[in-house]
C-alpha cells in the first residue's frame, strides 16, 4: 500500500521529523487504521526520494512511541491497541475539522477553576522606549553599575566552579554570603544578627512572598501604611490578608492611629516611606515597636532605599532598635546595585527561621550559587561600601540639581523625601492641573514623571496624595537630562 | 557632667560607633534621663581621649535619629518627648537586668502565630562530605559543566549590561530566552508552544509552586504518581492540597486507577517516573489526555531528566500529545546543565499564562537578567545541543557500568528506570537486608545509595518500595568511583 505524506524541503523540521509527525497525525485522525500493515521502509524511501535512513529512524520513533510495531519477518503494523476513544475521527465534510472536538466544544470543554487571585505590580514605565527623560523610581544609575569588579569576580568564581554549578546549595544561601550580609548589617544598620537568622532571596518582593507564606491566611489582619508599596499590598490581599491601611503623614506612618486589635504583621518603609518619602521619627519607631510588644505583631521592615542617606547621619533600622525580635527586616541590591541581579535578604526573628526556611526551599529550593558568590567577594573586598559611596555622591548631587531646576521653574515648591533615598515628591501647587493630567502632558513631551498609581504606589482608593502628588526618581538621569526634563515639562505645562 | 563610656581601641566597632551605641543603650536604660543636659563635645573628647570630630559625628547622628536635640548656643539634650513606656529601668539589684524585659517576659511575650505549615524536600544527602562515591540522584557531571563557553558568554553579555543589569525585566522572562526553549521544544519533544506560553523560573520547584498558587486552595483534590517527587507533593501539601496517590506499577503511573472525581491536577512524571524510572508507554499516555478532558484536570508533566534516553528515539512529551491545552509541561535546566544555576521553565495552556505570569511576579518579579541572556545564547548557539550529546555519551556509558558492576557483584540483579534518565533502582532481592539497612552499610563504608525516603522520593505511608528499592544516580560518578563503589558496598555486604 501506498501512505501519502507530502515532505517540504524548506521547512525548519528536519525530513525524519515531517515523516514521524506526519505518520502520527494520520493514525491520531484515523487515516491510518489500527493493525494496519505499513509500508516497507524501502517502498517508502522510493517514494518519497528520501534517505531510508531517515524512514528507518522515524518509524523506530514511532514505534518506541508505541504508535506502529513491528514483528519480525512479516512488517510493521499501526498499533491496535491505542485506545479507540483516543482516535479523532474526521469529519466529512470538511477535512480539517475534527468531529470529536466539534462534539466537546459544543459542551464547553470541562477545566479546573483557577484559584488565584491577584494583581500584578508595576515593574516599570510601559511607555519607557518612548520617552527621552525618564524619571522612573528606584531605579539605579546603569553607568556606575561596578562592571569591571563583577566581570572579574564572576570569572574567578567561574573558573573553580563545576562542581558548585552543579550541586544544589542551602536553601536559605550560600552561608559565606549570610554571614558578609550580617557583618555588613552591624556597623551599617545598627542591626545584630547571625548568618542562620539570615535568608538570601530575589529582593523584597521574595522576601515578602515569604512573610506571606509565612504568617498569613485568608482573613489575617495587616497593617499597611498608606499610601504604600504596590507589590507589598497586592502579594499579601493575594494570600487572603485583610489589609489594614494606616495613614502617612509628613513625618511618615502615624503610629496613633495603629489598631488595637490582633494582627500579624504592619509592613512598614522607615528609612524613607514609599512613596511619600518621610523617615519615621524615633518616638514613632518606638511607639512602633511597642505596639508590636502589645499586640504580638511582628513589623516587617522594608529598608529598600537606606543607603542613600543625603542629610544627616546614617539611622539605626528600626530591627537595631529592636530588643524582642519582632522586627523582620529586608534589604535589597535591587536599588544599590541593580535589580536585574535579583539578590535581596531578610533577617528573621529565631522562632520564623526555620518556617521561613522550609517556605523558601519548597518555593524555589534557593538562589542561584554564582551571583552568591560573587556577591559574597563584593561585600568582603570593600568593593561594596566603595561602591556605595561612589553612589551616594552621584544621587545627592542629581537630588540637588533636581531641586535647583524645580525651583527655577515652577518657583517655591513643596517637595518631600528629600533628606534620603532615590526619588523626590512634588506636591503640586494649586495652580496645576491634577497629577495625572501633568503626568501626560509630561509624557508627551517625552518625560516620564508619575502619579502614585502609576509609580507602583498603593493608596486603598483614598483621594488625596493621587490627586496632587508627582514622583520624580533621579537616581537614574543624568544632571543635563534633569535640566532638560525639567525644562520640558514647564514648557508643555505653559 | 562626666557619662561613663568606655572604649575598646580592639573593637571591630569604630569608635564613633562606639560612643553612638553607649549614649544610645544609657538612654534607652534610663542612665541619661530626659532632658538632661550632655557634656559638651569638647569635655568628652578630652574624656575618651578621642579626636572631637569623632565625638560630633556620634552626637550628629544621636540628633539624626531623635535621641539627643540641640539647642543653639544652649548645648545638647536628651530628647525628652521620647516615649516614657519606651524607656527601660533598670532593675536595682542587678547592673544587666531590665525589670521591664523581666515583666514582659513573665506574661510570655505575644507572637502572632505561625500560618505557614510545610515540610521541606531533601536536596542533598547531609553526610556528602563524608563520602568517597557519593551516587546521590539527579545531579549532573561537575566535570561536564561548559565552563569555558559559560565564562565566554558570561563575559560578553557583561560587557554592555549596564542598563540590563540595573532594570528590571518582564517577570516571565526576557523575551529572547522564551523563543529559543519555544524553538527547542518543538524538535526535542514535539511541543507546539508560542513564547508567551513560556515562562522562565528557577527550576521545576518554582514551577510547582506557581501551579500551586495557580489552582489549589485548601482541600483541593489533586492526583500524585505513588511513589512520587517529595518536593511535589510536599508543596501542593503546604498549600491545603489534598493529594490522591494513584500506584506505580513496572509501566509508570496505573492509568486505570485514576479518580473518576473532580481533581485540579495529576502530577506526573512520563518520561522516567520518579523514582521508580519506568517511560509511561503511549496507551497510558493517551488515556490520561482523556482522564483530563474528562475530569477537566489540568496534567503537570515534570520532564526533569528527558534529555537522557539511552534506548530507543525519543519521545514526545505528553503537551506533544495534547490537543487540548490540558497540559502544564515543566522542564529544567538543573539536569541538563547545573541545579546551581536554578534555571527551567514551564509551557502553560493559554488560559493560565496571565494568572501564572501574575503569580510569578508577586512573588519574585522575574528571574536574574544575565543568566537568562546566557542561556538564551547557549541554546541559539547550538552549544546546548552539543553540551547534550556530549553528556548522553558520559552518562549512558556510567549507566552501562553501573549494571556492569552490579551483575558482576550481586549476580541476576532486578533492575527498573534503565530506559534513560540520570538514576536506576535497584530491586532488593530476599537474601539482602532492608533498603534502609543497606544504605547504612554502605555509607559507612564511605558510599552514598539511597533507599526512597532518602532520596526525596514519597510514598504516602505505604508499604512496598520504600523496604526493598535502592536508587543509584550515575550522572556525577566516573566510571572509576562505580566500579569502586559497587566493590565496596558488596565487601560490607558479605
Amino acid at each position: 500500500m501506498q501512505i501519502s505524506i507530502s515532505l517540504d524541503s524548506n521547512s525548519e523540521h528536519s525530513l525524519q521529523n515531517q515523516v514521524f509527525e506526519s505518520i502520527r497525525e494520520q493514525i491520531l485522525s484515523g487515516h491510518l487504521k489500527s493493525g494496519m500493515l505499513m509500508p516497507s521502509t524501502r517502498i517508502l524511501n522510493e517514494q518519497l526520494s528520501v534517505s531510508r535512513n531517515t524512514i528507518i529512524l522515524a518509524y523506530d520513533r514511532l514505534i518506541a512511541e508505541g504508535y506502529l510495531f513491528s514483528k519480525k519477518t512479516v512488517g510493521t503494523f499501526v498499533n491496535p491497541n491505542l485506545p479507540e476513544d483516543s482516535l479523532m475521527l474526521m469529519d466529512e465534510n470538511s477535512k480539517n475539522t475534527i468531529k470529536r472536538v466539534q462534539d466537546k466544544e459544543k459542551s464547553t470543554p470541562k477545566r479546573h477553576p483557577v484559584a488565584f487571585q491577584g494583581r500584578v505590580q508595576a515593574l516599570f514605565n510601559p511607555y519607557r522606549e518612548k520617552l527621552d527623560v525618564d524619571f522612573w523610581v528606584g531605579r539605579p544609575d546603569p553607568q556606575s553599575f561596578p562592571i569591571n569588579i563583577w566581570r572579574q569576580l564572576t570569572l574567578k568564581n567561574l573558573s573553580h566552579s563545576g562542581s558548585s554549578m552543579t550541586e544544589y546549595h542551602d536553601p536559605a544561601g550560600i552561608y559565606d554570603l549570610r554571614k558578609a550580609i550580617a557583618d555588613h548589617l552591624r556597623p551599617a544598620r545598627g542591626i545584630e544578627c547571625s548568618p542562620e537568622q539570615i535568608i538570601i532571596v530575589n529582593g523584597i518582593q521574595e522576601a515578602l512572598n515569604v512573610v506571606s507564606r509565612v504568617l498569613i491566611k485568608q482573613d489575617t489582619p495587616a497593617v499597611m501604611e498608606c499610601p504604600c508599596y504596590q507589590g507589598a499590598a497586592y502579594v499579601l490581599e493575594s494570600y487572603g490578608a485583610k489589609l489594614h491601611p494606616v495613614p502617612v503623614d509628613s513625618e511618615g506612618l502615624d503610629v496613633n492611629l495603629l489598631p488595637d486589635k490582633e494582627t500579624a504583621l504592619a509592613y512598614v518603609t522607615p528609612s524613607h516611606q514609599y512613596p511619600l518619602g518621610a523617615t519615621l521619627p524615633l518616638e514613632r519607631r518606638v511607639r512602633l515597636l511597642d505596639w508590636a510588644r502589645d499586640t504580638g505583631a511582628y513589623i516587617v521592615e522594608d529598608d529598600y532605599d537606606s543607603d542613600f542617606r543625603h542629610q544627616g547621619s546614617p539611622l539605626t533600622a528600626v530591627a537595631g532598635q529592636d530588643r524582642y525580635g519582632y522586627v523582620i527586616y529586608m534589604g535589597t541590591f535591587s536599588k544599590s546595585i541593580g535589580a536585574a541581579l535579583r539578590l535581596g535578604y531578610m533577617v528573621m526573628p529565631e522562632e520564623l527561621v526555620e518556617p521561613a526556611r522550609t517556605a523558601k526551599a519548597l518555593m524555589d529550593n534557593g538562589h542561584a550559587w554564582l551571583d552568591q558568590a560573587v556577591m559574597m567577594e563584593f561585600i568582603t573586598s570593600g568593593a561594596y561600601l566603595k561602591h556605595l559611596r561612589c553612589i551616594r555622591r552621584t544621587y545627592l548631587s542629581r537630588r540637588d540639581t533636581l531641586i535647583q531646576e524645580l525651583q527655577n521653574n515652577f518657583g517655591d515648591v513643596q517637595l518631600s523625601g528629600l533628606e534620603g533615598g532615590m526619588h523626590l515628591v512634588w506636591h503640586l501647587p494649586e495652580s496645576l492641573p491634577e497629577a495625572k493630567e501633568v503626568q501626560q502632558v509630561a509624557q508627551d513631551a517625552g518625560v516620564g514623571i508619575y502619579s502614585l498609581p502609576a509609580a507602583a504606589a498603593h493608596d486603598f482608593g483614598k483621594k488625596g496624595y493621587r490627586e496632587r502628588a508627582l514622583l520624580f526618581g533621579y537616581s537614574s538621569t543624568t544632571e543635563d537630562q534633569i535640566r532638560d526634563g525639567i525644562a520640558r515639562i514647564s514648557n508643555a505645562l505653559k
